[in-house]
C-alpha cells in the first residue's frame, strides 16, 4: 500500500486503479495526506456509509460494502489483487459479481525496480548498516570482559538512530553455537575465540526502505579457529563465484547453484545435495539471497526457487556455512542490479 | 500472529489450532524461536516441500499447498479465519474442500482482554508518552522563536527511546489551522497564541504494545483565544460525562452519544447530528475512541459503531472540537476497564 500511496495511514483502506484512474477509500481524517499523489478520494461518507450504519450493519460488513461500491464507482468488473488481499473483502466482491484473480507477478513487478527515492533510502540504510557494523566490530574485537550480544545490538541501534534509521530488536548478534541456528538473535556474554555472526537490517525512516548485511568476526580478535577459517574461505569463494555471474538476466536459481559449488566441493551439506524430505541444519542450509525494498525479504527469489534478475533489482547475496554445536560464518552484501552489471552497496571488509 | 506466537519472525507462516493442538509452518530458520510456546513445528520440508520444488511449482503455489497439508495434518476440515486472511491461501484451501468462515469476533475476543505482559507494556508505553508530552509542553510553552513541529516531534522521539519505546514519524504536532485537519502530522514554525494539538502513540519494544494520548496547548503559554478556550471547556465537559458512565458493560455507541452532548448543546456539528451523506470537517467530527493493544487502532469500537466494554479492555477516550481555518482542541486519555469500573493510565494534566 505504501508503494502506491506513500504516506502514513494507520487505518485500513482500499486502493484501486482502472483505466488510468487511481482511487482510495480514505476518510476525511486521512484525505489531506493523500493530496498531491493524483489519487481520487472516495470518502466512505459519500458512498453511503451513513445509511449502512443506520441499517445496523457491523464494521466488517460496512467495510466490505464500501469496498464494493468503490469498485463499482471505478467501473471495475474484474481485478488483479495481490496474494495477501483480505478474504472478507474478496468474498463480498465475488458474491456481487466482481471477478478477482490473485496476480503476484503484477504487484511484485511494480516493486522490484526501485524508484530513485527508494534507492536513496536503501543507500542511507546501508550507510547506517556500515557504520553500525563498524561499532560492532570494535566492540567484538576489544571484547571487554562480559560483553553481551545485547550490548552490541544496543550500540548498533544507537548508531542507526543517528543515521535516521531504525534497527529492529531481533537483529542478529549470535556467538558460538548460537551462530549456527537460523534466525537466532543471540544473547548473553561473548567468549574469546567464538565466531560472532552480525546480521543487521536497518530501515530508513523517510523512505521506509530496508537494507541488510552480515559479517562474521572472531571474538577478541585472535587467530580464528581452523574450522571457522575454513567456513570463511569457502564463503569468500562462494561470493567470488556469484559476483562472476551476477547481472541483469542472471537467474536466481543458477546463481544459487553457483554459490553452492565451493561447499559441495568441500563435502558440506547443501539444499541441492540433501536427502529430499529432510531438514538441513548444517553446512550451507539456506538460500543465496532475496530482494530488499519496502520489505526486508521480498522478491526476486535467489535459491531453490528463482527469478531472472532485472536492472533496478536490489538483492542480497549471503552464502554461509555452519555446524550445530560449533557455530558458523555468513557474509552478506547488498547489490543493485544495473543495466550492464551490478553495484555493491555494502562498503565493509570481509575480514574475520 | 504475534499475539499467538510472540516472537519476531520475518517470513510468512500459517498458525493453526485444533482440539488443543497448536502448530506453525515455520522453517528450521525460525523453529528455535518458537520453542517454549507449546507449538508444534510443521517444517515445510517435512510436508513435501522438496517434491513441490522439484515439480516446478512457484512460490505461491508451494506456500498454498504447504498450508493445505498443514491443515490436513491437524485434521481440520473447517476453520474460522480472521478477516484479513490471505486470499491465495483461502482459495487453495477451499478448492480442496476446507470450509473457511471469516470470524472477526473470535479473533478480536482473544485480543481484547489484555494479558499481564501486554498490560505492563501498555503502562510502559504510557509512561513514555507522559514523559514525552512533558517535553513537548515545555518546548511549546517556552516557544523559542522558530520552534517547529518537527523539532518537538524529534525531542519526543528521543524521550520515548530513553523509555524503551519507539515513536513513529507521523505522530501529530499540528499547530494553528493544521490542528483542525484529521490525522495531519503538522509541520513548520509554531506561532505564539496558536492552538497546538499533540497526539502521540509510542510503542513498547518488548511487548510490541502501544499507548495513545493527546493534549492541546496554547503556543507561548499566554491566554488562550476565546474560541480555543470554548472548545477546551466543551471537551473537558465531554470527558467528564464519559467518565461518569464508563465501566464494564458500558456500550461504545452510548458513550459516544454521551460524549457528543456538550457539543450538540453548544450548537457544534457532530456525526450524530450531521446530514447523512455529508463529510464532516468541523465540530466534533470523529468518534469517541478505540481499543489499543498490539495495534494502535483496534476493537472495541466507541463511536457510531459499538461494542460493549468488558474488563480487560484498554480504550482511548478522545473527544475534540475543531473549525477549519482556525484549529481545534482534543484531549485523549487511555483507560483500562476493570471488574468494577476503570483505571486511567494517563497521568498528565488537561490544561491548555
Amino acid at each position: 500500500m505504501f508503494h502506491e500511496v506513500p504516506t502514513g495511514i494507520t487505518d485500513a483502506f482500499l486502493y484501486l486503479e482502472n483505466d488510468g484512474r487511481r482511487a482510495a477509500t480514505v476518510s476525511v481524517l486521512d484525505a489531506a495526506k493523500v493530496t498531491g499523489f493524483g489519487i481520487e478520494i472516495l470518502d466512505p461518507n459519500t458512498l453511503g456509509m451513513d445509511d449502512l450504519v443506520a441499517a445496523g450493519l457491523d464494521r466488517l460488513a460496512i467495510d466490505a460494502e464500501i469496498a464494493l461500491r468503490a469498485t463499482l464507482a471505478l467501473r471495475i468488473s474484474s481485478a488483479s489483487v495481490p496474494p495477501e488481499f483480505p478474504l472478507f473483502v474478496a468474498d463480498h466482491l465475488r458474491a456481487n459479481g466482481i471477478e478477482l484473480t490473485v496476480d503476484d507477478d503484477e504487484f511484485v513487478r511494480r516493486r522490484r525496480v526501485k524508484s530513485e527515492t527508494e534507492l536513496d533510502g536503501i543507500r542511507r540504510a546501508q550507510k547506517a548498516a556500515d557504520a553500525a557494523m563498524g561499532v560492532a566490530r570494535s566492540l567484538i574485537h576489544e571484547l571487554r570482559p562480559g560483553l553481551t550480544s545485547e550490548e552490541v545490538r544496543f550500540a548498533m541501534q544507537a548508531t542507526c538512530e543517528e543515521h535516521g534509521c531504525e534497527l529492529p530488536d531481533d537483529v542478529i548478534v549470535s556467538h558460538g553455537a548460537q551462530s549456527a541456528i537460523g534466525h537466532e538473535s543471540g544473547s548473553g556474554a561473548i567468549e574469546a575465540g567464538e565466531p560472532v555472526v552480525v546480521d543487521i537490517w536497518p530501515r530508513d525512516r523517510v523512505s521506509r526502505c530496508w537494507s541488510d548485511m552480515t559479517r562474521t568476526f572472531v571474538a577478541g580478535g585472535g587467530e580464528p579457529p581452523d574450522e571457522l577459517a575454513e567456513y570463511w574461505r569457502l564463503t569468500r569463494d562462494s561470493l567470488d563465484r556469484v559476483y562472476a555471474d551476477l547481472g541483469p538476466g542472471a537467474n536466481g536459481r543458477k546463481l544459487f547453484e553457483r554459490s553452492s559449488e565451493p561447499y559441495i566441493e568441500a563435502g558440506k551439506p547443501t539444499q541441492l545435495t540433501k536427502e529430499p524430505g529432510t531438514i538441513l541444519e548444517d553446512g550451507y542450509f539456506h538460500g543465496l539471497g532475496h530482494g530488499v525494498g519496502l520489505e526486508v525479504h521480498e522478491r526476486p527469489h535467489m535459491g531453490r526457487l528463482d527469478d531472472d534478475l532485472v536492472p533496478g533489482d536490489v538483492v542480497t547475496v549471503e552464502p554461509g556455512c555452519y555446524r550445530r554445536g560449533f557455530g558458523g560464518c555468513r557474509l552478506e552484501d547488498i547489490v543493485l542490479i544495473t543495466e550492464d552489471g551490478y553495484e555493491v552497496l555494502t562498503d565493509f571488509p570481509y575480514d574475520l
